[in-house]
C-alpha cells in the first residue's frame, strides 16, 4: 500500500513534491494512451535515477522465443512480449552545459504532477536549483491526441528564474530501446533508416521477426516568451538515435518554451512504403492546427466520452477519483475503432504478462463496453475470437484434442497461444467457457442474436467439443469429472473437478445445445451452413448431454457447500486475516509450494461462478459460500475485489461492499498489491465499473428489460451512470432516498425498479 | 528402440558398419571414464556430422543462472549446469591436403568399434576412400588412465592402401567449446593462457563464475611402422586453440600412427598456480611409461575391479553384455576415491539433468558400491549428505520451514539446490525420506553405527523437523496429511497423499525416534553433542510422535490397495497395453496436461515403498499392488524395470522379471526410451545390479546376515555374483539345480538360504 501520495480530486490524479521512490509507481499512474498507442510518464529530460521507460504502439509485439529449463510437449514456440518502442519525447534539456536531470539537482524546491482526466492530459511543473548554481521553473504539457491518433504534443516551457543562461534543447527520437522485462539482452528493434529536415527528423525501423514497420516521426520548434522563434537547429545523429539541437540565450525571467510533436505510423495501418509520407501528413496537421488547438480538440474528444461513461460519486473525493480513474485508464487502452485490438491487462502502462488477450475480455470487460459504447463494440470483441477460432482448434490438436474440439489460447496476440507455464497454458481451460458467456451475455443485453447464428454458433461447438472431449469417467463417482486444471483461482493449480471449471463446462454444453435448437428453429440457413461446415452429428450431441447431465460436482455436506475443488477441505483452514502481516501479499513472500498447499484464493473462483449464473443459485446459497470462502480470499488478482463487491452487495452487506469498491477502484492509486510500479490493471478497471452499476446500482437484465435494485454505501451522499441499452440512453442517479432515471429521448421504456416495473419517460424518480 | 546395431558379446560392445544416424548414440555409449573425467566417443578427426561433442570434468559445473517466464518464490538463483570441457582428443587428419572426415569419404569399407569392458579401452577401425581417391585404413585405440587419471591416451594408425601420400596429423587442444544444451549461447569457458613447448601444448581457462581454473594438456609423437619419428611439429595457435602439425610423406602400405597423450589438471585437485607444473609431470611419466605400458596398467587396474565386481551369466550373451555394459560404466563414472564427488545421473557421457547428485545415490546406488567396495565408499556418500546438512536447513528456511528443519535439494552440486521447476525443486520431497533410508540400509548391511552416532542423528532430525512442519491436519480425517506433493512418479504433480511420501514420512519420524533412543544408551557423548546442538526437546519429539501415529494412507477397500494418491481411482484406468503405440513414450507424445491426468506411472511410486520396506508388507500385499499398479506403469523413467524386476522375481513371476532384468540392464545398449544420443543412464544402472543380486539372487540382509532366495530365469544356464558383506568376500554361483557359495579365506558366516541357516566355510553348495 502506498496510499496517501496521490492527492484526492474529483478529476485529476495528483501528485505534490518530489519523491524519487515514487517515480516507477508515477510512471504508472499518468500514464497516457489513446487507443493507437501509450506510454508511460517517463520524463521528457534526461533522468539518471531509477525509472522504468515504456512506450507502446497498439499491436506491435515480439514473439519472444519459448525458454524453459525443461520442455513440455505443447507449449507454444513462442510468448509475445508487449514491445516497448522508440522513444518520440525525449528532450534533453543543457542550462549552460549542465544537463537537467532531477536526479542530480542540488534542490527540488516544487514538483507537481497533474493527470487531467477530464480533459485528457498530463502536466508536470517543478522548480529546480541545478548544480551549477542556476534556479529553474519547468511546466511541460503532454497529451496523446484522441483526434490525430498517430500524433502526441508536448510543450516544455523553462524558465531561468535567478540568472540569464544559454539553453540548449535536444528534442530526439530513439529507436535503440529495450525492454525491461528483456531477460536475455535481445534487442527487437531494427533500425534501417534515419533522416532529419530542418525541424523534423523520422528514424524508420522494424521489430525483429515479427517485421511491424514504424516510422518514428517529430517536429519541434522554440518560442521565446510566447513568440515563436525561427531558430534552426543542428541535427546529432547516433547510432539508433536523431536529435536536433536548438540553442537560446535567455535573460532572468524569460520563459523559453520547445514544442515538439511526435508519434507513430506503423504498418499495421499503413503501407510500408509510406510511413515517412503519413508521418508527415501527421506532422503537416498537428503543427497546422498548432498545440492550443490540438488540446481543444482533445478537450472535445474526452468531453464526449465522459457524456457517455462519466459516473459521479457525491461525498467521497476519493471513490469519485478511483471511478473516473478506472474510466479514464479503459478509454485510453481501447476505443473499440480497430477490430483486430483487444483490451491487454496493463493496458499501454508496462510490459508484464505480454500478449494482449486473456479471459478477462470477455469475463470483465465486455459489460463496460457494452453499456458505454455503441454495441458494435462489443461486438469486435466478440468477432475477435471467431476469427481465431481455427488457431483455437490448432491449439487444442496440440494438446490431443481431435474433431474441431478448440482451446481458446490462455494468452495471445493474434489467435495462437503464447503463454508458457504448464499449470496455466494447459490447465487454466475455464478461459474457453468466458467465450461463450460473453455471447450469451451480449444477446442478453443487446438483444442481436445475429453474432450467434453467424459467427457463434461454431465457436460453441468446437468448445462444446473441448469440453466434451476432456471430461472423463469415474467409475467410483459415477460421474464425468474434470481432472488436472487450474480454476480462476491460480492459487491452486493441477486440481480435480474445479466446481467453476465443471460448471462452466456443463453450462457451454447445454447452452450451446440450445443455441443448436434456436439458430434452426429461427435461422436455418445458418444451421445448415455451420452444420455443414462442422459435421456435427446427433450421435454427438447426445454424447455432450449425457456428459453434462452427468457431470459431477464437489459438495461438502457439512457446510452445504460446493468446495472450490476435490480435497479443499483437508486444508488447513486457517482464515486470511490470521496471517501475520509479513506474510502478505503471500505472492511476494511464500514459496508456491506453500501457496498451493494453503486454502489461500487469489480471486473469486466458486464466487465467479456465482457472479456469472446468480439466477441458479438462491441468495441463501450465495450468501453460505460468501460465507465460506471470502475470508479463505487473499485479493491477489486485481480480478477479485470488484466480484466480491458486486456480492457483498447483493447480500446488503455495505460496509464490506464499499471496501471491496474502494480496494477495486483505488488498487493502483493506493497500490495495494505492491506493484503499481510494473503498470496498472486495466482489465479490471471494468469490474470496478460493475461493482457500481451492477453492484450498488443493482443493475441486471432480465426478459429483454433492465432491472434495479439501489443501494448507496453510507459514505456517499448520491452517485449516478448511464448505461446505454439497446441504443437508449439512460442516467441514473441514485441519493439516500430515491433513485431518479433519466431517459434520453421522447420514447417509453419499461424497467423493474426493486421488483416493480416502471414506466419510463424523460425523468422518473422513485423513493427507495 | 534401436536393437540391433550393437554386436552381443560377454565382454565388448561392438558396433560394425557405419550409420551416421547411430553416430550420437555411439558417442553415449562407447563413452570413457575414470571417474576423474570422462568424455562421450566423439572422433578425434574432424567429423561434419551431427554429432554431440563432450568431454567432463568431474566437479566442475557452471551456475546457469535460473531463468524461467514466471518467477516462483524459492527457486534457487542458478541451475548447475554439467560442463562441457575443453577438447583434448582433437586430432586432425590431412591427406594430400584432404581432411579425413567420415561425412565427406566417397566411400566407407568398413567401420567397427570396440568398448573393451574388461581391460577399460575403446577402439574404432575403418577403411575409407577419401575425395581424393586416397584409400586408407585406420586404426584408434584411446583409454583414459585408472592409473594416473588425469591422463587420457590415443593411438592413432593410419595406413595408406593405394598410394604414397603426403599425412598431415595435427593433435590440438580447444577451449573455445560450449555446451550442446546452452540455449542462451553463452561461454562457459575463459581462456587465459595458450602455451606451446616442443611435441607439447598446454591451454589454462578457467570457467566463467565458479571460476574453475583448468590446464588442458597434450603431448604427441609420431611412429613410422612402429619407428618413433623425431619430426618437430609446427604450431597453429588460434583463439582458444593451439595445434601442433605434424608433416610426413608415407609409401603405399606405410602405418604412420600419432600418439597422444593428453588430460586436465583442475584446480579442485591441485594450486591454480601450479597446474602446467603438475601438467607436465603428468606427461613426463605418461611418456615415460609409453602407451602400452599404460595400457597393461589399464587392464590390471580393470581385472582388479572386475575380480570383486563381475557377474556373470551364462547362456545368455545379451544379458550379460547387459550387466557388464552397467558395472562397467558405474566404475567409470564413481570410483569413491573422492568424497567430494557422486554419482551423476548421466555421469560422463552427457549434459542431460545438469548437476551431479539426485535421490538416486541414496536410494540406487548405495547398495551397489556397499557390496563391490570397500564399505568407506558408501559412508563417504553419507557424509557427502552430512556436509551438505547446513545447505539443506538454508534450504527449507527459503521454502518457509524453521528450527532447522532440512529438505535435502532435488539436484546439486555443492548442496544447494540447483533445479527450478515448482513441481520436482518444491514437491518432490520425497528425496529427504531417502537421505533417512540410506543410513538405515548402511547399517543394515555393514553394521557400522558410527555413522548415526556421529553424522547421521543429526540429519534425521532435521529431516523429522521437516515432515513434522510440512504434515498438516484434516478435520475431515482426523489425520495428518501432506498436501501438495509429487511423489517419485513424476508424472503426477502437486497430489495430496501420496502414499509413499506419506510412507517415509511417517516412517523417518519413527525411525529418528528409534536412534535416538539408541545413541542415548549406546553413545551417551554423541547424544549429549546431537542435543545440545539441535535443541532438541521433548515437546518436539512428542509432537513428532502424535504426528506419525495419525498419519494418513489413501487406501481403496474396493481394490484392497494403498492408493497412490488421493483420487487415483477418479481417472481412466486404461492399462497402458492398451494404449495405442504410436503414443508411446508419452513423455515424448503427449502434451504434460495429458499426462497427469492419465493413470500413468513413469517410475515405481507405491512399488517403490514396497521396494524400500518390504518386511512391512505381506506377500499377498505385494502380489496386489504389483498387479494393480504395473499395468499402469510405463517405465519412462530408468529408475522403474530394475524396482519392477526384483518384485515379479519376488513373486516367482520369472518371466516378467526377465524382460524387466532385460529392460533394465540394455536400456541404453538398445535405446528403449529413443534418447540414448544425449548420454547414459548411470544411476539406473546400480538398480541394473540390484535386480540380479536381490531379485533373482534373492539377497537380503536381516539380523546381520545375509540371506538368499536364488531364482533363476529359464534363459540361463547359471549366473554368478560377488558382495563384500562386512569385510567377507562372498560369492554366489546359481544354476538350474543348485547354489554355490564360496567364502573368501579361512571364516566362517552363518547365512540363510531359502529361509534355512547355512553356516558357510570355504565353498558349500545347496540344491534349489
Amino acid at each position: 500500500m502506498n496510499q496517501d501520495y496521490i492527492t484526492p480530486d474529483k478529476w485529476s490524479i495528483i501528485e505534490e513534491g518530489f519523491d524519487p521512490e515514487n517515480v516507477e509507481s508515477s510512471e504508472s499512474l499518468f500514464s497516457l494512451g489513446n487507443g493507437a498507442m501509450g506510454q508511460r510518464a517517463n520524463f521528457e529530460e534526461d533522468y539518471s535515477g531509477r525509472t522504468f521507460q515504456g512506450s507502446y504502439i497498439a499491436g506491435v509485439y515480439y514473439p519472444d522465443k519459448t525458454r524453459v529449463g525443461w520442455w513440455k510437449n505443447g507449449y507454444p514456440e513462442y510468448f509475445a512480449k508487449v514491445l516497448n518502442a522508440p522513444n518520440w519525447i525525449g528532450i534533453q534539456v543543457f542550462i549552460n552545459g549542465t544537463p537537467l536531470d532531477l536526479n542530480t539537482c542540488k534542490k527540488i524546491s516544487h514538483f507537481r504532477r497533474e493527470l487531467n482526466m477530464k480533459e485528457g492530459w498530463y502536466n508536470r511543473e517543478f522548480a529546480v536549483i541545478l548544480p551549477n548554481g542556476i534556479e529553474l521553473a519547468v511546466n511541460v504539457t503532454r497529451f496523446l491526441s484522441m483526434d490525430l491518433d498517430e500524433v502526441g504534443a508536448i510543450k516544455y516551457k523553462l524558465t531561468c528564474l535567478n540568472a540569464s543562461a544559454e539553453i540548449k534543447f535536444v528534442p530526439y527520437l530513439d529507436s535503440g530501446i529495450k525492454n525491461q522485462d528483456s531477460n536475455w539482452d535481445d534487442k527487437f528493434w531494427n533500425t534501417t533508416k534515419i533522416v532529419s529536415e530542418g525541424h523534423r527528423a523520422f528514424i524508420e525501423a522494424h521489430t525483429m521477426k515479427t517485421n511491424f514497420a514504424t516510422c518514428t516521426f517529430m517536429e519541434s520548434y522554440m518560442e521565446l516568451n510566447g513568440n515563436k522563434l525561427d531558430a534552426k537547429p543542428s541535427e546529432i545523429t547516433g547510432q539508433d538515435r536523431v536529435g536536433l539541437a536548438y540553442q537560446q540565450q535567455v535573460q532572468k525571467g524569460d520563459t523559453l518554451t520547445l514544442i515538439k510533436f511526435g508519434g507513430y505510423t506503423v504498418s499495421r495501418n499503413h503501407p510500408p512504403s509510406k510511413l515517412v509520407q503519413v508521418a508527415k501528413r501527421n506532422l503537416q496537421e498537428a503543427t497546422e492546427l498548432g498545440v492550443e488547438r490540438l488540446l481543444e480538440r482533445q478537450k472535445s474528444a474526452w468531453a464526449k466520452i465522459w457524456e457517455r461513461s462519466d459516473i459521479t460519486i457525491e461525498g467521497d473525493v476519493k471513490a469519485q477519483q478511483g471511478i473516473r480513474f478506472n474510466i479514464y485508464q479503459l478509454n485510453q487502452t481501447y476505443l473499440g475503432k480497430d477490430s483486430r485490438l483487444n483490451i491487454g491487462p496493463k493496458g499501454f502502462t508496462g510490459e508484464k504478462y505480454g500478449g494482449s488477450t486473456y479471459w478477462d475480455t470477455e469475463a470483465y470487460c465486455i459489460p463496460f463496453y457494452m453499456s458505454t459504447k455503441n454495441q458494435q463494440v462489443a461486438r469486435n470483441l466478440l468477432e475477435y475470437r471467431y476469427n481465431h477460432l481455427e488457431k483455437a482448434i490448432e491449439n487444442a490438436q496440440k494438446l490431443g484434442f481431435s474433431n474441431g474440439a478448440a482451446l481458446y489460447p490462455m494468452v495471445t496476440m493474434n489467435g495462437e497461444e503464447c503463454h508458457n507455464e504448464w499449470e496455466i497454458t494447459f490447465q487454466e481451460i475455464h478461459r474457453n467457457g468466458a467465450m461463450a458467456f460473453a455471447m450469451f451475455n451480449y444477446y442478453r443485453y443487446t438483444g442481436d442474436y445475429t453474432y450467434i447464428a453467424e459467427m457463434g454458433l461454431e465457436v460453441l461447438i468446437a468448445i462444446a467439443r473441448f469440453w466434451y472431449q476432456r471430461a472423463s469417467f469415474s467409475t467410483p463417482k459415477n460421474k464425468y469429472v474434470i481432472l488436472g486444471v487450474t480454476g480462476p483461482n491460480e492459487y491452486e493449480n493441477n486440481v480435480n473437478n474445479n466446481w467453476y471449471t465443471n460448471y462452466i463446462a456443463q453450462w457451454c454444453i447445454n447452452y450451446t445445445l440450445e443455441q443448436l435448437q434456436k439458430v434452426k428453429d429461427g435461422h436455418p440457413e445458418d444451421y445448415d451452413r455451420v452444420i455443414g461446415k462442422t459435421k456435427l452429428t446427433a450421435v454427438e450431441t447426445d454424447q455432450w448431454e449425457e456428459v453434462a447431465k452427468k457431470m459431477y460436482f464437489p459438495y461438502s455436506e457439512e457446510h452445504s457447500v460446493f468446495l472450490q475443488q476435490d480435497g479443499f477441505l483437508d486444508k488447513e483452514l486457517v482464515p486470511a486475516a490470521d496471517l501475520p502481516k509479513t506474510h502478505r501479499p503471500i505472492n511476494q513472500k511464500w514459496s508456491w509450494d506453500r501457496i498451493l498447499r494453503s486454502p489461500y484464493i487469489k480471486q473469486a473462483d466458486t464466487l465467479q461462478g456465482f457472479y456469472f449464473f446468480e439466477d441458479h443459485f438462491t441468495q441463501k446459497e450465495l450468501e453460505r459460500h460468501f460465507d465460506f470462502y471470502e475470508p479463505f480470499t487473499v485479493h491477489e488478482s486485481s480480478l477479485s475485489p470488484c466480484v466480491h463487491s458486486i456480492q457483498a452487495a447483493k447480500l446488503d452487506r455495505m460496509e464490506q461492499a464499499y471496501d471491496f469498491y474502494l480496494r477495486t477502484s483505488r488498487l493502483d492509486l493506493d497500490d495495494y498489491n505492491n506493484e503499481v510500479n510494473e503498470g496498472l490493471h486495466i482489465t479490471s478497471m471494468a469490474g470496478t465499473w460493475m461493482s457500481i452499476v451492477e453492484g450498488f446500482g443493482g443493475m441486471r437484465v432480465s426478459d429483454d428489460k433492465l432491472s434495479f435494485t439501489p443501494r448507496i454505501p453510507e459514505q456517499w451522499d448520491s452517485y449516478s451512470f448511464k448505461v446505454d441499452f439497446r441504443n437508449r440512453i439512460l442516467k441514473v442517479t441514485v441519493t439516500r432516498e430515491d433513485v431518479s432515471f433519466d431517459l434520453e429521448g421522447a420514447d417509453e421504456m419499461s424497467i423493474r425498479v426493486q421488483g416493480n416495473r416502471v414506466v419510463l419517460k424523460g425523468r422518473n424518480t422513485v423513493k427507495l
